[in-house]
């Protein structure tokens, strides 16, 4: 029986398991879990995972799930006939936030023997300055990168509650959480994280969280990227070090960015036209 | 040169770390870097640990660190002559929470021998299974254990800010956290995590993590802890399987719970006493 991965491209932590099985030549069946029809919470999802959160993977026997603290997040839904994605206020349904991968990628990186030793080094020294690296980004990266792209994109975008303040210190752990991986975690020789000449688990796991970031508009990704260029080099060894795979996988985000700019031109134009139909003077 | 361990008791990671070693009977140095007077932010320390933070360890030539965001956390100094800890507005000073272990105790379970298999297992499946309950920690039990000590016992009884609504929205992480402890990870014939008959690193890490809440006072331990009759029967099954490292180590945190208590009487006596020096006719 195949390895079975329970995924939704549109979760950063299902993508990075799903590079790392193409990229190490695994046999496995991709079972789409749609968080944007609640398919994770049917009963046929929870026999696999109680705690109904994607990624999920069934190996034989064996079942592994991540789980994770439950937070608001809205999920765009299909509303045109045509099957397109496209928003409104009343598309959208609430959702847990996806959840990070880091105990699927150690034992996929285990238990099949196709899988470079690169990815998750049989040394202890090396393996334990990952773990350290992993423990680093549930902690740092993530509790910034996540609520930015709540707090900016998703929730004015979709007309959901948003908080500027909770943006502007999410912001801040992204930023501190960038220049720490420039610093510290970037530190070598090496392109990757550890100073290594190869990538790792670590790298595939923080580079798919800060390709979400591909959903801000490009003034602010800039902003936020911008000063950050050894991380921009990290992000383009990745994904040359996982070519094609990484841009095939990353193709929903790809095409929702576009959705969401189009949305982004189509607002500007409304409020324009709303002006020269409603002109100030109306409202004395 | 033996392994050196650089912690503080005070903060429950450094308490696993320390409870693994001794009741795995590792030679090791333990070099206590004392929060209460910043040390951790020593140059000498930063040689070790560029975050910074508690637990780091030097085995040979390897260091391996934690690192997470930085929150603020009051810890008191001693301020009296004696030595003993006591608080007042002035005696304290702002500093990072204390981290999470995980790395570390999978580095010292893998590299030491005497360490027995149960703690962390050989078998591919269940080492799997260990690292998601350590993902879950990371993301849901500490998310809610953390904020609900800061702004129920530290922050009120040091006179810092804090915030119900973080308190309020903290318990309910942390209740909801217990509860799923209780119905998913505690599910099974065993008395540890995942129905297990011996304790793993991932029992120890979370039990340390819980034992923080030694310091609230004994109405609001009663009400979280009281309806999680399995928690507490995990709880003392993990400090019964450490005795008498368990208590030892824990005993830093037993004597802040009797001095916490005795501020809280004595808070209690000063309003009593304020009540009858101004009696409520004087306001009028």
């Amino acid at each position: 029986m195949k390895l079975q991965l329970y995924t939704d491209r549109m979760s950063q932590p299902s993508r990075a398991v799903l590079i790392l099985c193409k990229a190490s030549g695994i046999d496995f069946e991709e079972i789409k879990v749609e968080i944007s029809k609640r398919q994770q919470l049917s009963p046929e999802f929870e026999a696999i995972n109680p705690f109904k959160k994607l990624p999920a993977i069934v190996d034989g026997r064996f079942k592994l799930f991540e789980s994770s603290i439950i937070i608001c997040f809205a999920i765009p839904v299909p509303v045109r006939g045509d099957g397109s994605m496209w928003f409104n206020k009343t598309s959208f349904i609430w959702n847990s936030e996806p959840d990070i991968c880091h105990a699927i990628l150690i034992y996929i990186a285990s238990a099949f023997p196709g899988v470079a030793n690169h990815w998750y080094p049989a040394d202890l020294t090396r393996r334990a300055k990952i773990h350290s690296v992993l423990d680093w980004h549930h902690l740092n990266l993530r509790q910034g990168a996540a609520p930015y792209i709540l707090h900016t994109v998703l929730a004015p975008v979709l007309g959901l509650p948003s908080s500027r303040q909770a943006a502007a210190e999410a912001e801040k752990i992204l930023t501190s959480s960038l220049s720490k991986i420039e610093s510290i975690w970037l530190k070598g020789n090496g392109r990757y994280l550890l100073g290594s000449f190869q990538p790792s688990i670590a790298d595939l796991s923080m580079v798919c969280e800060i390709m979400q970031l591909e959903l801000l508009d490009e003034k602010d990704r800039d902003r936020i990227l911008g000063p950050h260029k050894k991380v921009q080099q990290w992000i383009e060894s990745t994904r040359n070090a996982t070519k094609p795979h990484f841009d095939e996988v990353h193709n929903v985000l790809y095409k929702m960015k576009l959705k969401l700019s189009l949305q982004r031109s189509n607002q500007v134009e409304g409020v324009k036209e709303s002006r020269i139909k409603t002109p100030l003077t109306s409202k004395i």
